[in-house]
């Protein structure tokens, strides 16, 4: 591998730049995720007879929650691929 | 690749500054919908009926609590893209 | 690409503070507008005549809460664009 | 662009502050209005015939959380274009 | 610009130091804030005829917990204006 | 081994990013799916005869909220064998 | 403006040291204070014949936990105006 | 030992990283499955006739939420053997 | 203002030694004390004729609690002025 | 003891990463085994006849727990003895 | 002042270390002091009769929660002026 | 004391590897297991004639929470004496 | 004072080493004995007539929380005074 | 004193090591064991009869939350003494 100092440093800004995005950017749809979930199994303990409309809807909530996290992931390709 | 030190400068400034926009600015958003979502589920079981009023509603809110995701990946892009 | 070393650094100074001032300042109003949204969604399900209004008033209180996230948009324009 | 080292730093530290400034300013005043504006929610549901004046006290407990965020705006608003 | 390495580190210090006095400084004050407001729309809803009393015992103790935000102010003026 | 300074900051800088990205990538859905399960036990101590619909909504539920864990591996693989 | 780099420092020093000073003081106060107006305000809604009563305690209490955070006021000065 | 500072250097970087990733990648799963444990133990209290539908089910929580934990297993091998 | 390298470097570590004392040291007493007087309102409006006990042995408690506050402020004095 | 600079670094990393690694590590099965333990004791409080039951299946949940525990250990060692 | 570079490092030495020992010492005991006299409060309030055996026992345990700040103040003391 | 500056890194690095590794690594068990001991007091309080079944199954539970203490331990032990 | 860089390095580490050992080392038993005396304050107000008891079993469970923040007294004075 | 500069480093990383160790590895023993007392405070108020049997079993359950703090401390030995 003959590469100069400067690729050296390119190389490693990104793999930090992109690794601080995905791993950070995958706490807070994570936790929200779950929160989601939780309650939604909580839901359907109390309402079984809404068992279809439940999951629906938890997974529309999840659509929504899940945004920021597919955010970052094109964030995180982005730096890794183009920049 | 010939690339000047001031350019792997360059390239590692914007790969951690869009990195750090785009993950931290994910959290918030995130936890926010999360949250959001969660209580929809209790409120849809609680007023089976509501179902599709909550639905709606629950996506203007998460359309707002949104907004901070999407300027954070606005700023990444500018980062990334135009700077 | 020919750029000199004090253009790097304004590059880099300035992909960071903008990083830092959209991302971290996402966190406030999503946790804060995702704390409206879940209580607007109990209110509607306690008060379901009242669902009109709690949506326009959700989206008032939201408003307000919106208004450091702009704040923090409008710095990273700045720092990005004009400094 | 022909600038100095000097002014590279300048520019580099404008920057950072005036995104620490807003970026965390904006923590505070978006927690707060989003509590208060949850609580307003639950208390719109639990006396109806309050609305009105629910929410012109919530835009005023609003208004004085809201001013720490205007402070982190004026500063950073100073230390970008007047240092 | 014709600015010497010491001006720059002066300029460099005064805005980080005057943007994390205002910053961090708007954390207190506004969750502070926030809480006391949240509490005083539970308060109207459970007794709606003390609104004008709670209304402005709300902005009393609101002023006592804006008074470290206004410090903060000065203090970050101070450092900005008269270093 | 004969390698050069630029090989090993690369090396270096990839398995610190890597490193970040997996490693807190895996504290939002690790918790996440714990509030998701924990709350399905719960569910299914409310409501024994709901034990298969729970416990495929649970999967459902988890599958969502990994996604953002499958990310991290998928961004942290990216980081240490294409880059 | 003829400084010298130890001029510099010394002014970067005595920001930076007020700046952390005032800024993290400000949130003990800020928040205790917040917690302090909060209950007056329960407290308020619950014995209404009392808010004259309640309000002077509240005061007083504030009165005491509004001291640290002028010590930190007086030792930002003491770092900015006389070191 | 005969080696160079860049070997050093490598052997520092995966050290580091690998820590990094395995050590905070512990924290999620950890308490995940803390909680859907301790949630079980009460699950299995309040229907005894339930224990072994709930153990599996709480396996079958634990192995998902166990996911992002062997992730990080394997990214921990990949940066120390293969890198 | 004729000063060495060795006197910046004093002052600079005086200011930050002290504003790290103080600033740090307000958030303890400050979250303390206010936690004393929320719960002194509380109890004010459950035992009205208390009020005059309460209050005082609310200062006591407060006397206490303010302590370290004052120790946190002595030890700035000495950096600042006798070191 | 005659060791060169580079072996001296591979040392420190080792030291620090291990350290991090197993450190960091401990948090998440502490936490989580002292979470499930808590709440069978409560089990077993509430059904003082399952005790054997509960005691089984809290160490099948403190064995799922433990394992990201290990993994840690395992990595530890790797970075320590093969490295 | 005619001082050294080494004499300039350990003023600075002492200031943060006394600075960092104080003012991070202050946290723990402000804060379980105020959790202490809160709760006293409370007991006041339900138990009339006895706030003066609730008062002197609050001060004893006061008194050993103090303890640490007490030793912070001592370390603090022994760092500036004996060291 | 006649040593080279890497004996001098190496037992630097040594220290704080097994500083760390000990010390974050006491946190987790720590707090675990004064969990499962403050529940297994209010078990006893509750059913007090299985004192002797709590306390024995206690020590089990906080065997388990133990033991990525003492794989700390080891790791510590490891670091210090053996690298 | 004539002094090396050497003791200049010396005074500085033993100074900062000694302020993190006993400045950190007072948050766990601060808070930890803050607790036991809150909830002491508790059950005396629920069982006045075991205010002896309760105390002499408040300053056995104090002894022991304090243990930790001696053990960091100790240090720190080994550290000052004999390294 | 006579010191060369790896002497000075060596003690300024014994310091420091032994420093981090003892003092974060005293959170977690103190807060545990405040935890346990607490809630041995609650139990003896609620099973007077029951205060001998419960002051032992708070003792045991001390004992082994204890021993990181008892770990952490012999770490700090080590890298004082005998490194």
């Amino acid at each position: 591998m003959e590469k100069s100092l400067a690729d050296a440093l390119i190389i490693m800004g990104k793999a930090i730049g992109a690794g601080l995005a995905m791993g950070i950017g995958a706490i807070g749809p994570g936790i929200g995720e779950g929160n989601i979930g939780a309650h939604a199994m909580d839901a359907m303990a109390r309402q079984p007879e809404m068992v279809g409309t439940i999951t629906t809807r938890m997974l529309i909530a999840d659509a929504v929650a899940e945004s920021t996290g597919i955010y970052s992931l094109l964030i995180a390709f982005l730096i890794l691929l183009t920049l």
